[in-house]
């Protein structure tokens, strides 16, 4: 009875714009991010108030890049790691815009940019901009240990990423890509409660989104230019490429994982790079750089998501996960 | 450029479902709830694994009386208070329908009501399932002070109610109501800083939607059966009334205020009922009966929601907060 997928017709992606941490900056996708930070702290006096003075910048920033002003953008839509989405709340409060707050952890940016395209593409709103990040100092605080305590890492963690990236989704032309499909994800637990471990936690959830989307439009690994996870990191994605492959559906080189993208080998980030930033720190830079230079043209957005809480953990239970996928299709690819 | 507000043809609300805390079964529409507990743990160890058994358990009540098998829903749409919305994620898990988290604080569940519309209005998905709900007692041990402390509370707080509503949406024909109009709020912050009076901090917020329907679709108060606010409570809904009269539109006696109804006045909850379950459960029950039964046929529900976390009010800030609308129109009424 329920549609599979979401088929969206008129949901253009007119630009994107990122934000990046120290360490971002210094990794494999350093030169591609708009703008990159200098202090930790962006002058602020808390890691807290770093983070959304960095969410609110993106978005001024992207509007800027796109050439319009404030009031041509009908909504603002997206999240963040913090409890109760403080930093996405507090940037909209600058910013003025009608504001549509989500969480499902490091999967919201693509389930902004699905929600986004509803909105553009149902004419609803115009021009609605999707966004999520992360930051490491924030999140290491709230989810794991204040960075003063010097907790070593385990091996299979990852390294949360900082950064922002915002995407705007327009009904007017755009000659770059549009959103053309919407995959929303189910909860999947496969009983994992290491929460060091995401990575692994968080494959199943990829994988089932996959295994549907190939099902679901008849394709195969094949059929894209690119297929990219949020944020597996090393581990999770070589157990993706496993998952799949038992179902029939094995994964080429043309599958990449935004958290291995971001740092090199040598950053000590263990398992690569997680977080609420991994996805559209990638996406609004690597894919839409490589989109306007007619390298990819039919791409594959997976974004992965751990749901659970310190509270959910600290009480015994395992690592709910979720992946949502969108199709991205440049205009001259056509599906 | 922005559109005012979103226009809905074809987002039917076919049935509701609400479940109650015991507080809230004693009170004023005690008699109107579907299902109300009896033991605040549901039979679970935690509050916290209580009140995701609600949630689950509100959606397939839902289901059931809708007389619809779980695969005839296309998404479920919503969020709760609890850090990592975990409530409605855990509740997710075990349903195994797609899952689109939201969070909004107090405004989620006219949230997931303007998200839910989109998404049937715009032929995305056939039915989809709104909801959201809150727990008194999670509530209080993560937002101020665990139960067992047995802190003294303000004369200026409100009681975060205890239950779940949700709301099936429909592109099928329904005979009940439709959802015809949607606003999305904008952040607002007057500069309260008490966290024990979020009624004085949500009603600019209120305000400054409520007269954004009024002067884009140039109606009055007197225009509606109904208008409706989320969890003002008392203080918060006398001072609304102050802020639309400034503003040359007085609200008369069709204003009501979903903390208000919930409880009677000697049930100590002092300004009234407040948290992500008031609004859903005053809907589902109290509107959608007058709505059968002919005695309503335009409303205007009004979330209102604080959108601080305890970070940052601990850092020093004041509380932002949010207002969504949706406009609710009787098959017998018509705009």
């Amino acid at each position: 009875m329920a549609n599979e997928f979401l088929t969206f017709k008129n949901a253009n992606i007119a630009e994107g714009f990122t934000i990046a941490g120290i360490k971002e900056k210094e990794g494999r996708l350093g030169d591609l991010y708009d703008v990159t930070i200098k202090d930790d702290k962006c002058g602020e006096n808390t890691f807290e108030k770093g983070e959304r003075s960095m969410f609110e910048y993106a978005i001024k920033g992207l509007i800027s890049k796109a050439n319009l002003e404030i009031n041509d953008i009908g909504a603002i839509v997206g999240g963040d790691l913090l409890n109760q989405i403080i930093s996405s709340t507090f940037a909209a409060r600058e910013l003025g815009l009608p504001f549509i707050g989500l969480y499902n952890a490091c999967a919201t940016y693509v389930e902004s940019l699905i929600i986004g395209a509803m909105m553009v593409d149902g004419d609803y709103k115009q021009r609605v901009i999707s966004f999520t990040g992360s930051h490491f100092s924030t999140a290491e605080r709230q989810y794991r240990y204040p960075l003063e305590l010097g907790v070593l890492r385990s091996p299979v963690s990852q390294w949360t990423a900082t950064g922002i990236g915002c995407t705007l989704i327009s009904s007017y032309n755009s000659k770059l890509a549009r959103i053309s499909r919407g995959w929303i994800g189910k909860v999947v637990d496969y009983g994992i409660d290491d929460v060091n471990n995401m990575g692994a936690a968080m494959a199943p959830a990829a994988s089932d989104t996959l295994i549907k989307i190939f099902t679901s439009t008849n394709t195969k690994s094949v059929d894209y230019d690119l297929i990219l996870t949020g944020d597996l990191g090393k581990l999770g994605s070589s157990i993706l490429r496993d998952l799949t492959k038992q179902e029939g559906y094995p994964l080429g080189e043309n599958y990449l994982d935004c958290g291995n993208l971001i740092y090199y080998d040598d950053q000590q980030t263990w398992q690569g790079g997680s977080g609420a930033a991994c996805s559209p720190l990638v996406f609004n830079s690597y894919v839409l750089k490589n989109i306007k230079e007619k390298k990819l043209s039919r791409v594959l957005l997976i974004g992965t998501g751990a749901l659970m809480s310190p509270t959910s953990s600290f009480q015994g239970d395992t690592i709910p996960t979720i992946a949502h996928a969108v199709e991205i299709t440049s205009f001259d690819g056509g599906v």
